[in-house]
């Protein structure tokens, strides 16, 4: 099945959004045993006809997001029908659901939005739950003059879309007779270690398998390896990999790293606090997104002015002179106080300069002390440098505290 | 000009990582009058030829990312030569940046590695300063017996294309002729109010003006509208907007409601604390993101479980039994707790249900108390409720904690 996705919307070539829409379909499709061939982007208006218009003939499967609303540049539906020769007809029923979702926002219905009730002619409307246009389903050579592919015309809003194609175009899918599928994909995701490094351990060994597709991904402080291939080719590879990199795979699915540790600290019964300066409360922000984090996540003191970290954490006034604020001694005395301060089982505390000011000859932007309290063991120090951009900065150093736990939990 | 952006990598069409060059090239290509008119995603390998090709004869710009590497995969540099019939060349002067880089990381150059100094006969090397593969320039028709469009291959990662775009890219397009810009782009950015009643209150006034292009972007807690046209329809457009959202508009440019009150703050000399129970951190996250927000920012609280709303803030036990952890009470006193411990300016406190689990039937999911306690005014407590998913909630709920400053800050 050779699949294409047309992504409508001039906010997308303006560099305005990001697109979403293809990284959802992907994951979704593959999980079925479909790849997407080809992706692309064209401005609202009759660049969508004529790219629709390119599909017929080659492909099976194209799915178009946007375009279905209610202005005069949402022209996918009009496209569809012109093309494959069929009249638009008013549906009473869609229209109603239209109607009453306006008025419960108390928005009048008008001309243009009752557009959103026109439907081609044997199309199969896929109910939109979180807004007002209906998507449409068109399947292969509906009408039997032109061929054409199956044809999904989804709507643009990411929140009206996932949920739309879950619930009404996955059961449709799954009627049109796709082969099984004969790849599974496995991701190991790995911190601590950069691209190369993992790159230089596997990569040769994995190239020699058959029929293994391999691919890296690098994200700051991780780096994902993915495979796709038959289960005999993965087992194989999965046993290099496993005694190449060890504990340095945090997670084989889609688990993130602060995921990993609230997991872990659930099941023991353990808790954390964290005291941060550099990291500004993204060590914090990464740990309570996690559903259920408030059973292991005590507090978090955010401490930016050199006389927070005295009041909040403890940490002397004469100390933060004698040692500095950027210290292993700083770094090692806010762990200690977050810990004391609110009995956690651990405290992470992170001490450095994120820049783009504020560096020093001996301690440059990019500095960072990473400090662990642990309730089994002494207080841990770690230095490292991260010389990048503030954001790129506060990632790493969240990310290399929240290993640096890791570990001690291993 | 008609301008096509070529995104190639597998890892694109699987859905691992999200299409950041598109935003970043339209918005660059943009700020010189020019417009991305298609943009398209290639797997790597074979269709990489095939759709470059497509566009000989039907763009005078094409952009191609990725597959510049050393991997077999990565086909960009042949497929064009190729396409124009050009010879690759060995070039010593890249080879020996090539090798410079790969000693500095201590990485053995392969065979693999030396095709990345392979250049297309007559071509411009465009350096690479944050990685080994060049970029390279091959102007239109540069085989004469070739019909081919201006042709820029860059580098797949983001941090190595993005100071080549600037650094040697643009020197080269502000050569070749382009007319001048005639429009422009103005951006104005909402808060406190949704897209449905932003559009109700300007969208038909603004529709009237003629050559006047119109687009809303809606994000969590945020309108963006965008006009494009030239100056005076804009200013028309601006004196509608100007008076219809007054002091909702919080930005006309890139900056953020964090930017924008780090800056106020920085002017006044005043500063800011958090007392954050349901957003966990990201409030502080936020602020601190902003260069410079260390002499603004105090310090953070992140009063997670009871005991430490108790212990940092100074919140008594007996008061959280009487009026519950999620209350206007309790918000009240977390944002007088943190001012009076921090003698920050003002202070912003949040508690909540993020969800998934924790409503009840009187104080559902989604239910956010946010106060803001002021040395210039008595603190303020206001109820809101956002029954979404747990991130989004995180989002809408510091979005509207730091707009209640800034309205204050008006």
């Amino acid at each position: 099945m050779r699949t294409i996705v047309i992504n409508t919307g001039t906010e997308l070539l303006l560099g305005e959004v990001l697109n979403t829409h293809l990284t959802f379909l992907a994951r979704e499709l593959f999980a079925l045993g479909l790849r997407i061939d080809r992706q692309i982007t064209v401005p609202d208006g009759p660049a969508i006809r004529s790219t629709l218009a390119e599909t017929f003939g080659h492909a099976d499967l194209v799915f178009v997001t946007g375009g279905l609303g209610p202005t005069t540049d949402d022209i996918t539906r009009d496209a569809a029908a012109e093309l494959l020769r069929l009249e638009l007809r008013h549906d009473p029923d869609v229209m109603a659901i239209v109607t009453s979702r306006f008025s419960k926002f108390r928005v009048a219905v008008t001309q243009r939005v009752a557009r959103q009730a026109d439907i081609p002619e044997g199309a199969q409307v896929l109910p939109n739950n979180n807004g007002t246009a209906p998507g449409l389903y068109l399947r292969a050579n509906l009408n039997p003059k032109v061929s054409s592919p199956h044809l999904f015309l989804l709507p643009g809003p990411p929140r009206e879309l996932q949920p739309m194609f879950k619930e009404f175009v996955l059961p449709i899918l799954s009627t049109l007779g796709l082969k099984e599928a004969v790849s599974e994909r496995r991701t190991y995701r790995v911190t601590g270690m950069g691209e190369s490094t993992v790159e230089n351990l596997i990569g040769e060994k994995l190239l020699a398998i058959p029929g293994l597709e391999l691919g890296y991904c690098a994200r700051p402080g991780e780096v994902d390896v993915r495979l796709i291939g038959a289960g005999a080719a993965l087992d194989q590879a999965e046993a290099i990999i496993t005694a190449a990199l060890g504990h340095f795979i945090f997670s084989r699915g889609d688990e993130n790293l602060e995921e990993v540790i609230v997991k872990i600290l659930t099941t023991r019964n353990e808790t954390i606090a964290t005291a941060e300066s550099c990291t500004g409360g993204l060590l914090a922000h990464r740990i309570t997104n996690i559903p259920g984090a408030s059973a292991v996540f005590r507090a978090g003191y955010v401490a930016y002015a050199n006389d927070s970290k005295i009041t909040s954490l403890g940490v002397g006034a004469r100390f933060l002179r004698e040692n500095g604020a950027v210290s292993e001694a700083t770094a090692h005395a806010m762990a200690d106080g977050a810990r004391e301060r609110t009995s956690a089982t651990y405290a992470l505390a992170t001490t450095g300069i994120a820049g783009p000011c504020g560096g020093t000859e001996t301690k440059p932007v990019g500095t960072v002390y990473i400090a662990l309290a642990s309730e089994h063991a002494d207080t841990l120090v770690r230095q490292f440098c991260f010389p990048v951009d503030r954001e790129t900065f506060k990632q790493l150093a969240s990310q290399t505290a929240l290993n640096l736990l890791r570990e001690q939990l291993l």
